[in-house]
């Protein structure tokens, strides 16, 4: 047991958000690579229609041949991503709201009281799959600080959309700042105001480092006693249009944040600082992580990615 | 009177680690930009040899030609760089030691020691020049966490290197993480050993985002009182071999933190943004700054920068 709980969200999350198509075989090296660097929690895709995301469109062929050694979640819309995820045999299951109403329904067409009931109706299939503890379901709820399309949120807008998740029977909340806003002042309010509704143990915080912020918001979330923690590998699932912009935070960067402070993760810097570079080589560009970047300077120029 | 101070020190400190030789009058655009955001404390240039540092070897035909509405400072290296900057009328001086031996020696070719025994001389110097008062003088502690060459380095060191600049009269100490390994534990550590000696006031803080910790690291030192920081414009001074890679802290991540924190700093994000474009321009990259980035982004991804 580690101090803290890193998931990677790179395969999922990640590739979602880039334009390539990877193919199946390389996601698998990478995983692969995830895995040999210590990461034990790895969200490897979404039955999400392909027409939505085609970039996960090969969630039924990469499933049954992820490598061992960790515990792979995916991410299910609906009842119908249920459906095939059952189907192949997953235990792990993430679900996908927001805290603003007006981001839910741009993002899934549908206010967060229906995506709420959706869960419902799919916690029932799973309890009528028999044991409920033979699943682990994971319930992301994005924006909680800004919304791009109706600003600010409420911390208490956010608890309660958590506290419902909790009630329809999730393990865990997401807590996602979407469009990477947040500063840690922000990140204390709306911790101080989750914890008085859920239990620590319960809550992982998924931040995006779109203007810098994320490490301080990690640091910030780690000092009040949130113990899991949300990464991309190289920060995948960037802005590509816009050289060095920051989506997901980086996984090396937060690897290395953790390790200097003396928190134990289990993952090693320098495997994992390699495990993305050949998914960068495909998208052709450079990885976004600083840590990474320094990690592989250190290890000589020439290996320093995609230059 | 804005409730923390920032030092931008892209013109100097940034430039002097680029390999671009920029004109005179690309930097004075650059400076002019950077005044028009909002950014009133300036390092705008160092008297060393041009010899060793031909990046910053215009500093007499800059120095006249600084626009106003900013207070400027110049490094000086020594007496001879003293000279020169005093011939120009320049009244804000900064001096540069370090933490560790090592260190030193590999970067100015003297122990610690006999560095502090140069910047006592060249206080002789300013006091024999009449009122003392009329000069402010800041000294650099690099290396303050750990030096590359020869590992970590104590806060008794560093407090005690800080504590002989205050003696010999320095007004402020400006205490930098130059490789950019430092997280929020160790600049609490280290700013509670600084406390104990030296002033609040007197203690700025010089972070790399080397690792991506910078903003963290800032917020741990805000949180604990520190009120001056130094950053560069776009992370000018960054290690351009590698893309990506992390140099000082830029000051668009450090203005979106502070702002965003609610802390007055009478700079403007948008236009900071853009002043350094010219430069990047030049340099034939894109800034390394994640806000930057975001900022330049919602103007429209047609001036995202060099792409």
């Amino acid at each position: 047991m580690t101090a803290v709980r890193i998931v990677e969200v790179g395969p999922r999350d990640g590739l979602q958000n880039e334009p390539a198509l990877v193919p199946t075989d390389l996601k698998l090296r990478f995983i692969r690579l995830l895995v040999d660097a210590g990461l034990t929690e790895i969200e490897a895709t979404s039955f999400v229609s392909p027409k939505w995301v085609p970039q996960l469109g090969d969630a039924e062929q990469l499933w049954p041949r992820l490598p061992g050694g960790a515990k792979y979640s995916a991410l299910v819309p609906n009842a119908r991503g249920l459906e095939r995820a059952l189907a192949c045999g997953v235990r792990r299951l993430a679900f996908f709201t927001a805290a603003s109403e007006a981001f839910n329904r741009k993002n899934v067409n549908m206010g967060i009281a229906e995506s709420l009931a959706g869960f419902e109706q799919m916690m029932s299939v799973l309890k009528e799959r028999g044991n409920r503890s033979e699943f682990w379901v994971r319930g992301y709820v994005s924006t909680a600080f800004e919304c791009p399309y109706s600003g600010r949120v409420e911390p208490k807008v956010v608890v309660s959309v958590c506290r419902r998740l909790i009630e329809i029977g999730v393990d865990e909340v997401s807590v996602g700042d979407t469009i990477g806003v947040a500063v840690p002042r922000e990140v204390r309010d709306l911790t101080r105001s989750l914890f008085e509704e859920i239990e620590p143990g319960r809550i992982a915080y998924h931040f995006h480092d779109t203007r810098g912020t994320a490490v301080a918001n990690v640091a910030e979330a780690l000092e009040l006693g949130v113990r899991c923690f949300d990464s991309s590998a190289g920060g995948l699932g960037g802005c590509p249009y816009a050289p060095g912009a920051g989506g997901n935070l980086a996984t090396e960067d937060l690897v290395y944040f953790l390790d200097r402070s003396g928190i134990e993760t289990g993952v090693s810097l320098e495997p994992l600082a390699m495990a993305s570079l050949p998914i960068f080589d495909l998208l052709g560009r450079p990885p976004q992580s600083k840590a990474q970047i320094a990690a592989l300077s250190l290890a000589g120029p020439s290996q320093a990615g995609t230059e």
